[in-house]
């Protein structure tokens, strides 16, 4: 245990003493995320400028003591988590919206921003900032950043890594560099920027980010279709593509979803249903109106029940309410649930579905599954009581299974949540033995001694 | 010198005879690129899959010689040149297109493919893939990957780092690795992918690229608008994008880029026109003839001279080649040029303008400017006899004050033709030091040897 009294003496000499933690009842906050881990870190610092930051990261590196950054803590595999205690370094306090540039569709913010807040900020000014994942109420830039979070628009918009043009980042050596650019294009030297993004918080804290931004789109909609058979619904997401559609989100929602979702929203979703495609559309109104026609088209064609237009955004925007519930409100089908975001390519989202029935039937252990299936972006959850052992050890050979699965239709095993801790055993199914190799020299280049965020991702 | 015939026996066994050259007839063709430079390798070999590359990669590691690797030498900063010698790897036998999968929007291909039989291929599938270097004619997906090759419809559709999902690459040390996904998200490991695109070849040896596609719009129209001032067509660019308008491309050309152009292809433009913008705006037919009315009314109140539609693809396209035209045209002006492709924040493009104006005067010097206005990506041209060395030094200390106006403005030196070993001596105007010390221990980390493209970027 590097930790001492001394050391945290120190880091209040540099953050104040009024932004540094180490008693227990203050430190639980920062000791958990969505996973079901807790790890107690020694200390919670919250630096308000990079210079603190680098200052705490130098006396790491001389101390050995490790490093882990935090934004909201709402990761969903364990990227904040103090795994071998150390400093928790909290980016709230790092939460200015520095510049909204309409003219060139550039905004500059600090990484504790909620990401729900820039939203609303850029949109005032008529622009637009895609990424948004269900979190956005409460997760911020700067975590969004280090995990590349998707979210339900990625179909058309891209993801994170989309968007961040350029950053400030605190090494973990201390040395605060710029990364990337602040116009449209850049191509001088290595990419760093899109090596931070998606780093989880390894290869450096990010203190500044650089964002690009699109003009809000004039006009939005939002088509509920109803499907007795989930097949059917997976094979239209395809159908939609194939016919040269893009809409910003196609979602869908497995039957034990949408009553869970019904459940705790009252948003009239069909509970009879067997899956829901929530499909939306954006453009200036005449685009708009025609996608909606062509979308509406392909899925009658394709055997949808019934297909509603929202009448208006609130309705609309009680039904996202009610897509992003889901992740929450599981619980009532289990008190634990393991849950992963599996991709495959969209066409074979038929054969993902029709695998998950076969082993929630073989388990008897009840599976949800819904998400963006636009992008073949699946959450998957296995709801269980792991107090019973015959439980857990059916529902991690489930895992084992679906990830071999995903991989052999040509998937991912994770489409925006990162590795963290609860994929990193799991790595190497896709990561090769010479490219994990390699990855570690990367963080050896820019972490020698290894104190930011140890024990995730590489371990 | 590392390089021996007893290595090019070798060599010769890995790949056959008929697929090295070392005569100095041969391998004439291997020294040059677009730039003035000319470097002759030792060896050029042609393998042709990723297990001779590796092989090649490996001796070269036991031996000590260099392996610089071509697609098709267009490049504009030295990117293909052996520097020191050794062994040139020419990509074009590696030339496949693997599979186009309409369903997911996906394409595999190798990078020797010219990039503009590529754009071929996909459309007859109703697809497109926008990346489109003025060079798309002959350079190659490899060479386009390695510089981050961007072209006119960046504005709308970003740069070729956006459409590579994954790639099959040889490492320096030899190892065959996957890189990335082939799905829409992915988000399991560092991302080697974007940090490979743009590397200039220094990193790896791309063997096979996993490429994003789109559905083709349906209708494409360009728009040529003339103007008395350049001036007043630099600030359309911003006004445009300011009132939420995002055309495909929005490309300048100056007065002697119009002269040029029209000299060399008789495309009807206005020889006396200051300066015209060629917008070009894409989508249902219904999105376009929206699109062009708004482009027209803002340009029409930004004070145009004359606005022209394209009758038909037909006109559009001699129009474009017009365009493509200016830079290999340039020489009527001087029989040596000095070429840069800054990017300022586009609503510094008049700050631009109006400094390259002043510089032209004060050095007597010819500069022409063209290219990208709405990515703010100029490509600046000093025309000279740099066999006069007035002329040569008045052009050198041009450039480094554009570099350091374009800094200033917030922008970077190079947008899209890459470092290489003509920016490589202004690398730390833009780079920091810690950071240039942070690329140098990532190139370590991929090439521990230093014999994968000595003497570029990081020299």
């Amino acid at each position: 245990m590097a930790f001492s009294h001394k050391i945290f003496k120190k880091i209040e000499n540099i953050v104040g003493k009024s932004n540094c933690l180490n008693k227990k009842e203050d430190i639980l906050c920062y000791s958990y995320d969505t996973t079901p881990d807790v790890y107690y870190p020694d200390a919670v610092v919250f630096p308000q400028n990079p210079q603190e930051v680098s200052s705490v990261l130098k006396l790491a590196n001389q101390n050995g003591f490790s490093v882990t950054p935090r934004g909201a803590g709402s990761g969903m595999t364990g990227g904040s988590l103090p795994v071998k205690g150390g400093v928790v370094m909290a980016m709230t306090r790092l939460n200015r919206i520095i510049d909204i540039d309409r003219d060139n569709l550039v905004a500059v913010a600090e990484p504790g921003v909620v990401t729900g807040d820039f939203h609303k900020a850029v949109e005032t000014h008529g622009l637009f900032y895609p990424p948004d994942p269900s979190s956005s109420d409460f997760s911020t830039l700067g975590g969004n950043a280090a995990e590349c979070a998707g979210g339900p628009k990625a179909v058309k918009y891209g993801v994170t890594r989309d968007y961040v043009l350029g950053m400030e980042v605190v090494l973990a050596t201390g040395e605060i560099v710029k990364t990337g650019v602040q116009t449209a294009k850049g191509v001088v030297g290595y990419d760093l920027t899109r090596l931070i993004v998606g780093s989880e918080g390894t290869l450096g804290i990010i203190t500044q980010l650089i964002l690009r931004l699109l003009p809000l789109p004039d006009m939005v909609q939002t088509i509920t279709v109803i499907y007795d058979e989930i097949e059917t619904a997976a094979e239209t997401v395809s159908e939609i593509i194939r016919q040269g559609i893009i809409p910003r989100s196609i979602e869908y929602m497995d039957n034990a979803s949408i009553r869970c979702a019904e459940d705790y929203m009252k948003a009239g979703l069909p509970t009879d249903a067997d899956a829901i495609l929530i499909i939306e559309v954006d453009g200036t109104e005449n685009e708009v109106s025609h996608a909606v026609e062509r979308v509406t088209s392909v899925c009658r064609k394709s055997g949808a029940r019934e297909i509603k237009t929202a009448e208006n955004r609130q309705d609309a925007e009680i039904l996202w309410k009610a897509r992003k519930s889901v992740s929450p409100s599981l619980f009532k089908y289990g008190p634990d649930k393991i849950n992963e975001d599996i991709v495959v390519p969209r066409s074979r989202i038929p054969d993902m579905v029709k695998k998950i029935k076969i082993l929630s039937r073989e388990t008897g252990l009840t599976m949800v599954s819904f998400g963006h299936a636009g992008d073949g972006n699946i959450h998957f959850n296995i709801m269980l009581d792991k107090k019973v052992p015959a439980q857990l050890h059916k529902a991690n050979q489930a895992v084992d299974e679906i990830f071999d699965f995903t991989l052999a239709l040509g998937g991912t095993i994770s489409g925006e949540h990162g590795v963290g801790i609860t994929k990193s055993a799991y790595m190497t199914k896709e990561i090769s033995a010479e490219s994990v190799a390699l990855m570690r020299r990367i963080k050896s280049a820019f972490d020698p001694a290894g104190i930011l965020n140890p024990g995730k991702m590489l371990v």
